[in-house]
């Protein structure tokens, strides 16, 4: 590090959806930062708080090391979050003449920005700024969403404690399925509009022994309600409960979701997303009712999944910390617009080591689960899917065989 | 124990809704039917399955007590479960008659089942029976519900464990509610159809210090709809996040539900009980944002909160392996009819005392959450409740102070 980038002050900023791991980068960013003498200030509900000039000072809210490791174990976004698009440069440089003002006044030497697709967009953009005006403030954003759908990375913080939480409550809710001599179907509802790695993820739950989930559905891997009603029927030939883990965006071939009516239109978010879906698991519970004839459940998992701190993943939690403290280091050597990520170099033992993306590289991608880690029937994953997720969720609890 | 009493061979069963704890019921059963020298039967699914003579030598599936302390943290029922309702003795002899025959033949010298009111409706015909006909065979039951509505004791397990996932989960969603700088209302709803002991439990959730829940609706306390939607609007001037947690049991004073319309009526189980609503949390959130103009979320624990074992409560699972065995040293004492019960004599620090009640007196009574528990408004509960399940729940997850 050379002394033209010591760093005094850093502004470290949380956005987008809540995970359990995000306070966990947070504490990275503020242990590192302090590490190298510099003060930390945090922005209030991210960029848009930000524009309003509503800052807090983290090391009169967080001066211990105690508090620190207690922020590690909070869930949700400390510092607030939002959902906000920023203008293109070209169409309204007013928000950026106003932050890079506040950054000014401020001393601030960097900015740190932890947040999945949606907020890379806007430290990208703060970055491209800085750089048309040459101002001397880093940019770096810290990866960080349940998804697990940013480019350039082996997986997202925040995703591992999400899988975690999805097959524990797979396997757990399975067991409770399955205790009356009774043919039913259970269907829970996992996050992910568009991608599939936590509806995946719910496969880990065999691991329990019993064989739940039965089948998975992903957003990559469209199936046509009768074919689903025919695997769930010969399913039941199995085991009298079948259990099926369906992504929220799971589809028809026609690109319909399951959860609207078949060549319906869906509400677009700030960002030209999809609005937030619900519904699918109780359409499914309602078709498979009516077409089976069995007792079906719909469960959806919603927000716990997110936020379950209490049974976060200890390996998720660490990387993301020290994915934090990448950001801090890529700050302090002078780098801006770069985004530290994970690659994994080994599976058994698990073991991954720090890199550096531009962020305008990955910013706005979608990252899918891959066509190979899912089964031919297009209603599972493989067992490379399992391979790829187990580490990140860090060990499930054990139990007893099941009669 | 006089030698006339002695056990040799116990027949156990589990029945009715699984919870987090019944299985450490079973484990207690199990270690001191061993520990009198007697072998162990289980009933697969409960009497249903008895009377199909579907049974298990539970020696032989689970021979270790490492097997036993896996059985402690593993949810869901481990023989399966029923929901059978024998008839009156008087009306059909039948069944009583086969499944004495059973005992006779299998050598059984006690019956012990775990389960909660209607459970006990069982095995105090089966006692009823038992001593009309002069049999040797000794009825016990063993207290399990997480909806806490038995009589005669001062708590049931598995009640603990599902306050411990409520409380811990509305204090996590709380935080992921309150993100965002927006209104907003989440409801969560929490099982327990007439008695509000789950949805009161919430409470505890407040220790996290955002003041979550705002509000507390049990179904002892019915509220009108104009009512809520005031005290709602009211709490929102103090937060912009209002967070509901409400048994989907919440009703109107004029009776009705809030899941369904005004005077309209609700399906009755085999038991006569209304049967399984839901429905309570997308009904309040389509409600209050319709009223108030502003975002509204629903949440369902759903069967996650009786099954979430790998949350249980230590105070909880403790309990529950002790009363089973109690249950099995009050037949080897040559008792029937009767189920072990807890009795708290301190609070601070938490102490409680085994005793035994007669089934009969408690058997179909239901427990209600009393009024002077019920706070003056109807929409929240009194300290006295806090204090009552705070030890049950043994510890939640400490976070940093929000900002």
């Amino acid at each position: 590090m050379s002394a033209s980038h010591a760093i005094s002050r850093v502004l470290v900023g949380q956005s987008g959806g809540p995970t359990a791991a995000i306070n966990a980068s947070l504490a990275g960013v503020i242990e590192a930062a302090r590490g190298l003498g510099a003060s930390v200030l945090g922005m209030r509900h991210g960029v848009q708080g930000l524009l309003a000039g509503d800052l807090v000072n983290l090391d009169a809210t967080l001066p211990t090391a105690a508090d620190l490791e207690l922020l590690r174990h909070t869930p949700s976004s400390y510092l607030g979050s939002c959902r906000y698009k920023l203008p293109a440069i070209e169409d309204d440089p007013t928000p950026y003449q106003t932050l890079f003002s506040l950054f000014d006044a401020q001393g601030i030497d960097a900015v740190l920005y932890i947040g999945g697709n949606d907020s890379m967009d806007t430290i990208s953009k703060l970055a491209a700024y800085g750089e048309k005006v040459a101002s001397p403030v880093r940019f770096v954003g810290v990866p960080k969403t349940i998804d697990n759908d940013l480019e350039g990375t082996d997986h997202t913080p925040g995703f591992g404690s999400a899988a975690k939480f999805i097959a524990t409550s797979v396997a757990e809710l399975g067991r409770d399925a399955s205790v009356y001599d009774l043919e039913n179907v259970l269907v829970v509802e996992i996050m992910g509009r568009n991608a599939g790695w936590l509806a995946g993820s719910a496969c880990l739950a065999r691991e329990d022994g019993l064989g739940f989930p039965s089948l998975i559905l992903l957003p990559e891997a469209p199936v046509e309600e009768d074919a689903l009603v025919e695997a769930v029927a010969a399913k039941m030939h199995e085991s009298k409960t079948v259990v099926l883990a369906v992504s929220e965006g799971a589809r028809r071939p026609d690109g319909t979701l399951m959860c609207e009516a078949p060549l319906g239109g869906a509400k677009l978010d700030a960002f030209g997303h999809e609005a937030a879906l619900s519904g699918t698991s109780r359409y499914l519970a309602g078709l498979l009712g009516a077409r089976l004839g069995i007792k079906t459940r719909a469960v959806e998992l919603s927000t716990l999944q997110r936020c379950a701190s209490h049974i976060a993943s200890a390996t998720d939690l660490a990387e993301a910390a020290a994915l934090g403290a990448h950001a801090v280091q890529a700050a302090a050597d002078g780098l801006t617009g770069v985004l530290p990520v994970v690659r994994r170099t080994g599976n058994e033992p698990y073991t991954v080591e720090y890199g550096l993306v531009r962020i305008a590289d990955v910013a706005n991608e979608e990252r899918h689960v891959p066509a190979t880690w899912i089964a031919a029937s297009g209603m599972d994953v493989t067992p490379d899917f399992a391979d790829y997720v187990r580490p990140l969720a860090d060990g499930l609890p054990s139990h007893v065989p099941a009669l």
